[in-house]
């Protein structure tokens, strides 16, 4: 399997509700460092998996969503908390609905499974990887 | 598959039986970056896998039995070499171990899946990775 | 001259005011890598600038009254922003006074100089340095 | 799983054909930090997967084969893309074809799988990942 | 003295006359991780030594001269080597005229020092500092 | 002012003598990243501040004087405490004497200053700078 990750990174605020979470029940906030890996069987006919820089720009255009935002206010994670590993997911889950809305191209619709990894600190890190 | 990895350190002498050691078969040492990744296919009730707190201190006590230590004292591992790989696999059961005894709680249980890896220097890392 | 750096973290909630920051002005956060620098001429007799846990403790210590914090909310940052270069010099401030105080002991009185440096990101980061 | 992984790097030239590659079509070059992983389901009778050494020379031989050369220059790749994920793949083929030729020993050929990563910056990587 | 740092990447080509450059004698390449350190005494009103993103994106501009280019084809440094100690130099030298013609604002203009700091590789970087 | 670093590392066991050294006074170990910075003010004739593979090879030279070594054992450390700062400066004199020998070649007398840091983990570090 063929694997390319590019990264880039969100700055948001938020708070979690239940007890376990303890201090971060409070207002506080996190730079997730995102990482996002493109899986596919095979090379395309220029040798890529898909193209860094197109890859790129979907991935700083999928954050711009939460990347300066407390992610509290947003009607969507109502009930939820906006943990690094549930984030993952959400990341995840935007990279391939657009990828099968072609926003990678026709090749990029190749692409087989993503992981999406989320650092919220040099000793944390949370993933969500999937087949799409 | 979710995954979420925390990571800490662990400073140990020790030495190695066999002439493909050369040089490292006298005593020396090495810390060991441990970083543990707990796998599981859903998240919990708060949105988590784990929490990170209680992760990184039940991996902070395993450790402890090593950390500080000349692994070569240590009675269970006598006719064996402390490799990197082999330390990655005995953290492995000491974690599953830990996790099945209900050292993360009933949702621990639920942790499918672990990796553990050791760092031993910027070109030189180790892993251990199975079902629990 | 000899240096020891310990490493932490924290993550914090904010916000900033001016036309500069363009979308930082409205709340959001970072997780902020803390790098604390002790300076130091020679060694003590222990041959050590200071001891590195102590050093780590005081750390945690000092970045505990802002960790998992909205900085907004802290009376004493009230009309500046609660920068990167600015947060620098708040926790440079902080152990440097704790320092004085005698909290690394008679030897850690000897710290001729602190550097912090703390760590927004991947691809920015801002530092204080001066003598104490 | 047992995995084992060590880092070295090259530095080479190249040029990419397709409109895709933008100025990336022209000449230009990349430090590529190379990473390979061996992966075994057992250790061997001196509790290694590959001997680090020996797995670190091996690697350092396959990469002198491009490295500080313009890939643009070498017959093999004629018509190619020498891509991040290309090149993962090329050295995954060297070292596959290395340890069946038994350049690892014979315990060598009990290594079930290998994945090359190729890092081209702090923000894009890429992966060849397949058994041997 | 305050001091804050942004980080960006440029891939190049070249190769260097001279006999103790060994095999780097013919045509290969390089990616340069480039960080510049802005020194400034005193925070602006803002807050700030300079805007991240203002600095970000005069770094980018400056290295997109060399990024994805052949650095033996620029008439500039002919003659020359372009080491990674050199290449440092030439981009603190754009930096520094870029600040004077207020580039970064005329608040930009109290910057009284740059450090830039080339990575070639995860084992060797060179930088070149100065006031200016 | 330039600088060059070139990077390596070294596994040693040792044990401390002191209360304040708590667990660490029993026999354990550490990998050491060392770095060594050369600082210059100019340039030479061949734009480098000295060949990063000669000051490679010197720095792995250097420093196997004690890679695999127990520092316990060695007369020279006798009544001292071979903690990561005083290590930092034991390398840096080592390197001072090289270069004064020269090792580095005629050129290399034109290094002004060293710096040596040496990294114990992911969380401290520690340096020696200094003229030469």
């Amino acid at each position: 399997m063929f694997s390319l990750t590019v990264r880039d990174h969100m700055m948001i605020a938020h708070s979690f509700n239940g007890e376990i979470f303890g201090p971060a029940q409070g207002l506080h906030g996190a730079t997730y460092v995102v990482d996002v890996t493109f899986e596919r069987p095979d090379l395309d006919g220029n040798d890529l998996i898909v193209d860094i820089g197109q890859a790129s720009d979907l991935l700083k255009e999928v954050i711009s969503e939460f990347n300066m935002k407390n992610l509290d206010d947003l009607p969507e994670f109502e009930g939820r908390n906006t943990t690094t590993e549930f984030m993952a997911q959400v990341v995840f889950n935007r990279m391939a609905a657009a990828i099968h809305a072609g926003r990678l191209g026709e090749e990029g619709r190749q692409v087989a499974g993503l992981k999406v990894t989320l650092g919220e600190s040099h000793l944390a890190w949370a993933s969500y990887h999937a087949g799409i």
